[in-house]
């Protein structure tokens, strides 16, 4: 008898960093989703989706935090020995889509999607390798304009699914920026700009000075291990951290100035165009992007932030990132500000890959689950919850028909119901069921009750309620409390009375 | 000046059976899925999701229609060099889910689940290699009438979505009806009984002397390619196609009777526990299933079927499909029933697999594009279609400010609304881009306008309308149909009186 012991069962297992959904999560997701999805239709967006895998080469290598980029995704080869990957953001395949289908798209292209993405890195607590996130996009928008616009829709999103003013703010900065500075003072190295990025990334984590351990040699972490820095000397680091650092965008002059009296001077060969760069990004800035906010009224909640530059390497020009500012308890039970739930920026140079020619295109992505947890935090999901079914118990194998018919008159009413489906031999387990479902009632139509022409509905909210003050079995017995007969013909009309149903059934129409 | 021939740039393409999806495909599809959900909701399913890859001996090979089972799936390697595979249903990544956390489910577990599924096999007319299916199980329910349940909530879901009474049919079958005739005639190697299942799924297709041809040697199609059959004698043939080819389940005697007269003799070996589980099989159908299907009142849209076996080995009891019967074109022109749109069973020993014990389940599966092309078919979708936004144009750079008020304006209203966010020189440009969009209207506030205080709004429907009776181009300028002016300050009035955007406005409160 040792059936256990067979060699052919399979271990029923989740691959790690992957999770199931429940329905709480499913349903409150989804609610979250539909308030997101109102706004940028409102602001004139359509959906549209591409699908999971791409060809490896059509996605590139854009990936965030990840020195090795192949092994970021999950990829595979086609019977044709193609590379095919899953795809790790919404981005790269819009960048595909559109470039594919560009003489037939209607520019500018207003659209935003929604969906699953895959990362094949190391999962860790709150770090999954199957993560949803929202997206919305403008191509074919050169100007500010439409960046500002896109700030505005965050702030609207965030107001949306009940996030007051001052507990978010959307901070935004120009690319270009950085992009000048680095240039002026001669750090024009692909892979060394893009450490620096992700040096200035970590402002929030680390601190001014983990920032300029990164920016230069590197930095030791409390573990132990050792972060490769960007590599640039004491007067590059002391320029980077005077232009993110301040609260806002200073003139380039400052920024030497400010050399000069960390190091003693500026070295000679800085300058050149990055000046214009630098002069182009300030101009769109305070001339272009500040006076629309303030004419829209946004000005309170869209801020200007030098240290905002996103970790993602493709960005030319705005930048932008929503962030809640009300404090949770993190793993270490530290009380830390939430941060982060999503952004994006321009990036005008993606498309070029595939055609050639730049196309102008500004757009963000929110990280579903992380704003979830924020909704959780803040007591703003499941407002309005779906009630669960009625459980009508099923008494008598042989009348089975009769069950089945109550519980298609409570459908046909729009009351959710079902008859017990397991094996009706222990009744207690049939109350059980409903209990642990949170039913709002149970039906009992036995023999006896049959005969009466009635039948008996166990309210289990008051149940539940009148338990708490009921401690001993007798009484309980003598009070049955929650119970209730009625006439076999008025089951719709006392089971649409019971408060929660009734309270759905309104806000239901 | 080659810069189209640089060697870097990447081709812009899909994935030979992936493609992308376009709004008013996303939007309709959403809105019949809502319907379904609705649906599924009242009979008491609530929502469970597992993620797109599962470990590939999770899964297990229980592909339709493939010979090959290891190639019908996509798969790779972790870095543990374990194998994963994108799920390629809904059922496997269930069954695991259920037997991973048996001891918390309560039983019986009602849930649905909505999501693309991956078949890496070769993609054809109409067959994707991502596709959507849209599933409900009761996990837990011994009994006939949970089948019966299932079978119900597939034609309230086919009315649901306004498909009419008449115009679908929900054919049921007990696959121990086919299990106790082989086990009868001697049938019993699984792998056959899989070639005789599949054989029998072709009789639409084939009708039944390509069946017989299936059933016994094999069958050359009209390329003459060969499809290798499932080796029944002829005896066997007959007898099979006796028990699928009849209106209702005949008596294993009638069976066995049609042999004598085809063959001359039934075989003297035949019988033993076979015509124990045929006369189980009939009674399920004729003592528990069809009462329960009388009284409900669901007999006209509910038929026994004997042909209806389904192409899956797992289904150990009933088996149902939701079938459409009118008629529609196909690729070659020929006029043809609709056909399946979904269809599952009892697959009581699915999760076995996992926990040694059989769990007894039943659900189904709707195919959502298959479904989507039988709505686009009874045009029974878009009827309450989202307007496009209306379009600001840009008339003064200068006077962007203004301009993005009245989008702000008009998005408080609840219509929505962009600025024109293309380069704006162009004012042709920008009533194209409002056409092509199918705005409902776009407004001017040129210089003139602005300093008489009032807007132009161009009411494209009535634009449109319009067009089809004046030709020549002259009495088009002087009568500019379609648009009119208005004060500045009455704009969002103005908006709200177009019928379209009134429509819309009062069918969403």
């Amino acid at each position: 008898m040792a059936k256990n012991k067979k060699p052919q069962k399979v271990k029923a297992r989740l691959i790690r960093g992957f999770n199931d959904r429940s329905s709480s999560d499913i349903r409150a997701t989804d609610e979250m989703m539909d308030k997101i999805r109102s706004v940028f239709e409102l602001y004139g967006f359509d959906p549209i989706e591409t699908p999971f895998l791409e060809y490896t080469d059509a996605l590139g290598k854009f990936l965030p935090d990840s020195d090795r980029p192949n092994e970021g995704v999950f990829s595979l080869q086609d019977e044709d020995e193609q590379w095919l990957s899953m795809r790790y953001d919404l981005t790269a395949p819009l960048a595909r889509h559109v470039a594919q289908n560009f003489n037939q798209i209607n520019m500018p292209y207003r659209t935003f999607r929604s969906g699953w993405v895959f990362r094949n890195e190391k999962p860790g607590p709150g770090r999954f390798r199957q993560f949803m996130q929202f997206d919305a996009d403008i191509v074919g928008a050169p100007s500010v304009s439409a960046d500002a616009e896109m700030c505005m829709m965050m702030a609207d999103t965030m107001e949306a699914l009940g996030i007051k003013r001052g507990d978010y703010v959307i901070r935004v900065n120009n690319r270009k920026v950085l992009d000048g500075v680095l240039q002026a003072i001669g750090v024009t190295e692909e892979g060394q700009k893009l450490s620096v990025l992700r040096a200035i990334d970590k402002l929030d984590k680390f601190g001014v000075e983990g920032v300029r351990l990164l920016l230069g040699e590197g930095r030791k972490d409390e573990s132990g291990d050792f972060t490769k820095g960007a590599g640039l000397d004491r007067a590059q680091c002391s320029a980077v951290l005077k232009v993110v650092g301040s609260g806002a965008i200073p003139k380039l002059k400052e920024v030497l100035d400010q050399v000069t009296l960390d190091t003693g001077g500026v070295p000679d060969e800085w300058g050149g165009m990055g000046h214009l760069l630098y002069d182009d990004a300030v101009f769109e800035i305070t001339e272009e992007l500040e006076p629309l906010l303030n004419s829209a009224g946004y000005s309170d909640r869209i801020k200007i932030d030098p240290s905002c530059v996103r970790g993602l390497e493709y960005y030319t020009g705005m930048v932008y990132e929503a962030e809640l500012l009300f404090d949770v308890t993190n793993e270490k039970g530290d009380n830390v500000v939430f941060g982060s739930v999503g952004g994006g920026g321009r990036y005008d140079g993606l498309i070029k890959r595939f055609t050639g020619q730049a196309v102008p295109a500004t757009g963000f992505s929110i990280g579903v689950s992380r704003l979830m947890s924020a909704l959780k935090n803040l007591n703003r999901l499941d407002e309005n919850a779906m009630p669960a079914p009625v459980v009508v118990c099923v008494m008598d194998k042989s009348r089975i028909s009769e069950y089945q018919k109550m519980v298609g008159e409570l459908r046909s009413a729009g009351i959710r119901a079902e008859m017990y489906q397991g094996n009706p031999k222990n009744f207690g387990k049939q109350l059980q069921y409903a209990d642990r479902r949170n039913s709002p009632a149970a039906i009992i139509d036995g023999s006896d009750e049959f005969e009466k022409e009635i039948i008996q509905i166990k309210d289990l909210v008051a149940g539940k309620q009148a338990s708490k003050n009921i401690k001993d079995n007798e009484t309980w017995k003598e009070q049955r409390p929650g119970q209730f007969e009625c006439k076999r013909d008025d089951l719709v009309e006392k089971i649409s009375a019971l408060p929660a149903i009734k309270a759905w059934l309104n806000s239901n129409g």
